[in-house]
């Protein structure tokens, strides 16, 4: 058994997700059909983690088995041309012996978070970003992310739908900064919970519109209720960016 | 009569371009829909100029005279709320008065092309960038570049469907400069021919893949011949950025 580590980028927009669901197409599935057409075998590829319907991806990461050994452009072209016309691609291909698990081997996942900062509706960016009207001071943002850095529970910032059996997570770092009219979210941890990322940007927003105060994040984090956190912000302005091993 | 100048943000990609035309749904005339459900009134907005099928604008400019004073933030986000849900926004209204025309009143007008420099395929900038998987040389590309600046005959780097009396242009400027995989192309000049843009990119692009020489940009500006062009660059990677008046 030979196994390879592939990096994958994908545009979230058309699929239920990362995962393999029953409700529709899933950007694991695409994966798996590509590389049953390009090997002539079954293997689901295991992901670093999932990624909900409408996320996009950078720098996905997942390992494959294959019974024989293949030269590692092969893969990632030979995939990249059986997954025409999907928005997915292998960026990169990389041997890793069989103690490399995308999941478990994984040290600190980065996600990125873009909103666009205006009155008018978004159009190129329209499935790539969240478009906040009201203006948003960034610095309150940076300031009050500050909060989330660390060990906590983040019961309040996780969907009620998550299955992790602890709410407690380390937060590694968040920063918010402004680029013209893009305010960017980057945060990074070993692991998140569902909903996690989106939760605490719908929630510094609250902070950036004045809604709440910088303090306000900190209060919400004691709450340990879901019912403290802010709006979940939109599936379509996070990007999965890269994993470290 | 009352006029307005609007800067205008659209994805290129669902429309047969700017202009009104038989064969298919163009900017302006969304645009024109949009102003009628608007203020009641039949006006086609006057754009600075013509964008193909498929090409983004971040700036364009187009005036409207209505018969009636408006309020400018009522003009922007009332025509960005009848616009819905194409992907098109006014970024911009401002009054202007009669002597003003988008198209005649320009002195500048900048253009960006992306090209994506590598060898998978295009995910979340498919429709919004061009793959080359070849590497590009672009300290050549731009070197090269700087043959088009000035005043020449532009025979090459036109459209045999080019409308304009004279391939006579000036160029005023031209860079080419990578940020990671992406080669981004900025080019200003008082105005540009049809598929000008896509033409120099194109050509350009054959120097940075080692195809031509650095010499072979000014070699075919001196044939006056269209067919000494090199390939034209696709029309998904550019980008109308803005007008200066």
């Amino acid at each position: 058994m030979f196994r390879y580590k592939i990096t994958i980028e994908y545009d979230g927009t058309p699929y239920v997700g990362w995962q393999i669901q029953d409700n529709g197409l899933s950007v694991q599935e695409v994966l798996s059909t590509a590389l049953k057409n390009l090997t002539g075998e079954e293997f689901v590829p295991k992901g670093s983690g999932r990624t909900d319907a409408g996320v996009h991806a950078l720098g996905q990461v997942a390992h494959i088995d294959l019974s024989k050994e293949w030269n590692l452009s092969k893969i990632r072209d030979g995939l990249n041309y059986h997954l025409r016309p999907a928005p997915i691609a292998i960026t990169k291909a990389e041997v890793v012996d069989d103690e490399f698990d995308a999941r478990f081997s994984a040290i600190r996942r980065h996600y990125r978070y873009v909103i666009v900062n205006r009155r008018a509706r978004l159009t190129i960016d329209r499935a790539y970003a969240w478009q906040v009207p009201r203006p948003l001071n960034h610095e309150l943002m940076n300031e009050a992310a500050q909060s989330f850095v660390g060990y906590h529970d983040f019961t309040t910032f996780r969907s009620t739908h998550c299955q992790a059996k602890s709410p407690l997570k380390t937060i590694d770092t968040v920063s918010v900064l402004r680029e013209g009219e893009k305010v960017i979210i980057e945060c990074s941890a070993r692991s998140f919970m569902h909903n996690q990322v989106r939760s605490m940007v719908g929630s510094l927003a609250e902070v950036g519109m004045g809604k709440w105060p910088v303090s306000g994040i900190q209060f919400a984090i004691d709450a340990k209720d879901r019912a403290a956190c802010g709006p979940v912000a939109p599936a379509h302005g996070l990007y999965f960016l890269k994993v470290e091993y």
